[in-house]
C-alpha cells in the first residue's frame, strides 16, 4: 500500500488545474519508478476529488508483467464497489495499453486523463468507442521521461509492451 | 509462486485431448479458489506444451481487483520475452473480461481456450477482431462452478465484473 497519506487538491482550482494537480501525482510516481530502475509510468485514481490511490509500473521492481502504472494504481485502491469506479477519473502519464484500457472498461471508469500519447498509443480508439472520455494533456515531463526510457532502457520498454527487442 | 512442480501432458494425446488436459489445470485452480472462499475461475499459460504457470482469481484471497484467473496466471509466469507469449496458449475456465482480454492483446497471445462462455461473455468479439483464435469447450464443470458462484456469492461476483449488486 501507499505509505504516505494521499494529498488532496487545493479547493480553488479550475477543472484544468485540478487535472494538472492529479496528473502531477501520476508524474511523481513515474519519477519514482524511473529512479527505482523501472519503467517511468505512473497513475492516480481519483473519486469525486478524493485520491483513492497512486501507483506506478513495477515490472522491474516486482518482476511483474501485470503491474503497469494503471493496474498497480487500481490494485493499490483495493476492492471498490462498482459505483465508485463509475464516478472516478484515472490519471496516467502515458496512453494506456490494451491491458490497462481493458481494466478501465471492466470497471466502467468513465474518464481517463492521459499525460501524453506521442511515445505510445494503442487503445484510444477502443476506449472512445466504448464511451470513455479521454483528455490528452501532452505534458512535456511525461514525454521526456519516456524519451529517456526508450533511449536508455529500450529492452525493458519493448518487453513492457510485448514487443521483440 | 506456484508451490508444486507444474505437470506436463502425456505425450500421446490428440490436440483436443491436450486442450482438455491443460484446461483441467485451470479447472483445478478454479476449484481451489472456490474452496478458499473466492471466485472460482482459473487459468493456465502453456508455451509449446510446457506449462509456464497456473493461476486463479484471488480478489477475495488477496483483496485485489486486478487478480482475475488469467492475470494472476500471467503474473505467476513472471517476465517473459515477447516471443514466448506469441507462441503460447492461454487456458481459462471462463470467457475473459476486458481486462484479461486486453492483457492477452498486450502480449499478442494468439490463442485462448475458454472453458465456458454461458455465465459471462464480454470480449470475444474484440479478441476475434484482433486475430486471436478462441476455442470454447463448453465444459460442464466450469458451468457448474459459476452457477454456484452466482447463486451463493452473487455480491462478490458482481464486484468482480464491475456490476452493482
Amino acid at each position: 500500500m501507499t505509505a504516505a497519506p494521499l494529498p488532496t487538491a487545493p479547493p480553488d482550482l479550475s477543472p484544468e488545474e485540478r487535472d494538472r494537480f492529479y496528473l502531477g501525482l501520476a508524474v511523481e510516481q513515474a519519477r519514482i519508478g524511473w529512479d527505482e530502475g523501472g519503467v517511468p509510468i505512473g497513475a492516480a485514481l481519483v473519486h469525486r476529488d478524493e485520491v483513492l490511490a497512486v501507483g506506478r509500473n513495477r515490472r522491474v521492481q516486482l518482476g511483474s508483467p501485470i503491474r503497469h502504472g494503471e493496474t498497480d494504481c487500481i490494485d493499490q485502491a483495493g476492492r471498490q464497489p462498482a459505483s465508485v469506479y463509475r464516478a472516478s477519473v484515472l490519471y496516467t502519464t502515458l496512453s494506456p495499453c490494451y491491458m490497462c484500457a481493458g481494466t478501465a472498461l471492466l470497471y466502467d471508469i468513465p474518464r481517463i486523463v492521459i499525460g501524453e500519447n506521442r511515445s505510445f498509443q494503442a487503445s484510444e480508439a477502443l476506449l472512445r468507442s466504448k464511451g470513455v472520455e479521454l483528455t490528452v494533456v501532452d505534458d512535456a515531463e511525461c514525454i521526456e521521461l519516456m524519451r529517456r526510457m526508450m533511449t536508455e532502457r529500450p529492452e525493458i520498454w519493448n518487453e513492457d509492451i510485448g514487443e521483440e527487442s
